[in-house]
């Protein structure tokens, strides 16, 4: 097994290339996948504030690497959701990171900032706990930008995510959805620019380059996430790749190519944006277009009465 | 288990709606699933004359029973393909099926009417057998309704067909054939109104109508299709609907609704039609957008070299 480089020995295959790669040339590969991503959607430029959203799991601090080396100026935003062991260990890894590399990583605590963790939060609000955590994440991320007058927020989705919530959003025809699952999105009404450098990329790459990297991260799956459809839905397009190598790239970026237009909505003729009425929400400030935005909702209803430990309860005002 | 209608013994789950049936009340689910589909697709009309495709598996044996069953005229088209064994026992079938009934069941053979069959017509093309057989199919049933002056030509395509092909359709972004992807096609051209009354039954639903109908039909799947994409797309949307029963339904029917129409060809502002340029084949007549129509190009390259057997081989002149 060669490297399709420099003819040396390889040390990992990347079916969907047809390729074999040495270590040197396959780091290269993944940040060259990257450059060519960010350049190709306008994701970024030179001189601008970049915060990435730092999980401490193998897609985040792959793109941080990758963007450090690719010459950007990055800091780092990780949000404590108090999944037990799950959440402390992601967080000493995405420190150390930081730390040894000098770089500035932000925090948030879910518990510590608002009064409620994922696991007894979305039980409390009687909300799917993927669904709780997503619209923690959205909604601390977009507001840790906003606050810290980052240009844009890159977060760490790698073309195996995408093209698992493109199967979702495909198998439910949610038209909606899939007139903004786009790999960039432009900053309007008080959000930031959202990109997501690694979409060329799949989980298997992101893995094998903090392990050649040396880069340590949380190698555990969320352990409240099993039976989560997008993970059926991650298995349904393994298996196609399987027979199918490259599959999962020509239904994701064939979308983008072919189809993503006609789900766009529709823009008034005279070319001015849509512009959905947007207003500051009355608790914590951030855009949205209702009087309070639906992380505040949440956040209500989680700490009505949040059972932390052993039956004990507590209330607590929303904190924004 | 108890029939949800009757409250009788139930021989049949059926989890997308979540109930059970009774021999009776199953039978008449699937005929009232059956002309509801033809209503809402206004497919077929009173008086009409109609025509089956027919390969003697159960797909095509339930929808002529079900047609029979509503009240419908409906004749049988069945084309042997020369696939060994498979071939054999499917004409059989169609034919004793039609001989009970007292049914007209007409018939072609692609080795005895032009000349080549399709493990060797495809090989000799160099073509996939499958998509030989397709293009066979296809002419074959659209010219037995032409000349036979159908006004509708009835195919056995169930809920699984329609979803692995739409599954197929997106996973490429074929933009083109998910704008034609529709369960009713109207006449134009010379070419018959193409309806599918099954789309809204199971491949289950289906074998489990012909077992309690007491339908002989031939079980094996087509020896030369496995590896088929078709099937592992199949096998991906069998796993998502195991975990999410109805998953198939509302990705079939949520296409119909919210996305099919985002892929039809543009219509010009005036309403008018666009036509392509169709003319007659100059070998058989069939509308073509070419000289030759595709099936003429595939039996005259089918037709060069056919090896039959041992080596044996012949020369044979397109016949139309």
């Amino acid at each position: 097994m060669k490297c399709r480089v420099c003819r040396g020995p390889a040390v990992i295959d990347v079916r969907r290339h047809n390729a074999n790669f040495c270590k040197q040339h396959f780091l290269r590969l993944c940040r060259d996948q990257t450059a060519k991503t960010i350049k190709q959607f306008s994701m970024l430029s030179e001189g601008e504030r970049i915060l990435v959203a730092v999980s401490g799991g193998k897609d985040s601090l792959a793109i941080w690497d990758i963007l450090i080396e690719l010459g950007y100026e990055v800091d780092g935003f990780y949000l404590g959701l108090g999944i037990g062991d799950y959440s402390d260990t992601s967080a000493e890894y995405a420190q150390r990171f930081a730390k040894e590399r000098g770089l500035t990583l932000h925090t948030k605590d879910l518990l510590r900032d608002h009064g409620f963790d994922v696991p007894n939060g979305s039980r409390a609000a009687k909300r799917a706990p993927c669904s709780a955590c997503g619209l923690s994440k959205r909604h601390c991320f977009d507001e840790a930008a906003r606050l810290g007058a980052y240009d844009a927020l890159v977060t760490g989705h790698n073309l195996d995510d995408e093209a698992a919530v493109l199967m979702g959003n495909v198998l439910h025809w949610q038209t909606e959805y899939l007139g903004r699952q786009l790999p960039v999105l432009a900053a309007q009404h008080g959000f930031p620019r959202k990109v997501k450098p690694l979409v060329r990329l799949t989980e298997r790459d992101t893995a094998a380059y903090c392990l050649l990297r040396g880069l340590d991260y949380l190698v555990d799956e969320c352990p409240i996430a099993a039976g989560n459809k997008h993970l059926s839905y991650k298995a349904a397009l393994n298996d196609i790749e399987r027979d199918s190598p490259g599959a999962k790239h020509a239904f994701y970026f064939r979308f983008l190519d072919q189809a993503a237009d006609r789900f766009a909505t529709a823009q008034p003729e005279d070319g001015a944006e849509v512009v959905a009425p947007v207003s500051p929400c009355t608790n914590c400030g951030a855009p949205c277009s209702n009087e309070v935005c639906a992380f505040c909702s949440l956040t209500m209803r989680a700490t009505e009465a949040v059972p932390i430990e052993m039956g004990a309860t507590r209330r607590r005002k929303v904190s924004p």
